[in-house]
């Protein structure tokens, strides 16, 4: 198992990781296979989704931002019950396909860690396995 | 890996690809261990539910699309902010346990492709690893 | 693979399954590689969060109970069709690292069984490959 460390610098913020997992990818044996990305955090997620306009991210935040609001009638003491609702949306985990060394996303794809109560140090797990 | 493809016909569908999922995994040589269905795409995901009655998953499109409203004050230029979100939110991976042969599915379970940018032609990655 | 039993009380519950979970993988042979926790339910999903604060978990059933409301201008004839949604939203399946035989949970991590259509019997599947 590998590590990617991430410094968030906002309180909700996707920071792409991509090339240091296929860098992990690369420098492992496995060819063939499957890279499971995972977030051990309890506000923060992982996920896939378009790396050519920053617009498509923060829309994302705006709109989930505005679908679960930092403040509601929330119970949890700690003031970032948002955040963990936002990070079990979003998911822990995200397994790609590996195939001839190559994580095999699509041509817009990118891999994000999701940062909902930031600014933190932060990292994702990368297992791959064959 | 394997692919399977998907031509989708409205803009927000779902299709079932659980018949093509299970013939790749009858078609390979591993018995035991996980089926992982992953989009390479940013407007598309993939996901598990009933696929029995069609009202569960028109209502699931009926619902996400008020929560996540086509039109809102999105910034992405190509109109399609909304599908990127509701392509997070689905998720772009699924995996599946095998067992004797057989992706362990419920007994009202469907693997879907769920199009929130359509109509296109589409695929999914299969993995299968032992 | 191996399996879960989870009884659920309410409509809308988690129940926290960690301790099967790793008993699991205790039991097992491989000590490096990957758990997948998957649900065969339909109205149910599988998710990790904070297993510290009960708080965490109300405000999450809560907030997700007003994003999809129980009753909305539903079609699926079962009365159940807000709980397919939320299983899709949870999702149905995580993956989390194995190493030196432990799951890679984070320190405020829990698994959780989510229910929304209770109270059932139901059950987890949990795959472990290398």
């Amino acid at each position: 198992m590998e590590q990617v460390a991430v410094e968030t610098t906002r309180q909700t913020e996707w920071v792409e990781i991509t090339a240091k997992v296929q860098g992990l990818v690369s420098a492992g044996a496995i060819t063939e296979g499957l890279c499971t990305v995972y977030v051990p955090h309890t506000t923060a997620g992982v996920t896939i989704n378009e790396n050519a306009d920053p617009t498509v991210v923060s829309d994302f935040l705006n709109q989930i931002n505005k679908v679960i609001p930092f403040d509601d009638s929330y119970r949890h003491g700690e003031g970032n019950a948002a955040a963990h609702i936002k990070s079990v949306l979003t998911g822990p985990s995200v397994s790609i396909p590996i195939a001839d060394g190559r994580l095999q996303l699509g041509r817009w794809q990118g891999i994000f860690f999701c940062e909902y109560d930031g600014p933190r140090s932060r990292r994702a797990l990368v297992q791959i396995t064959a």
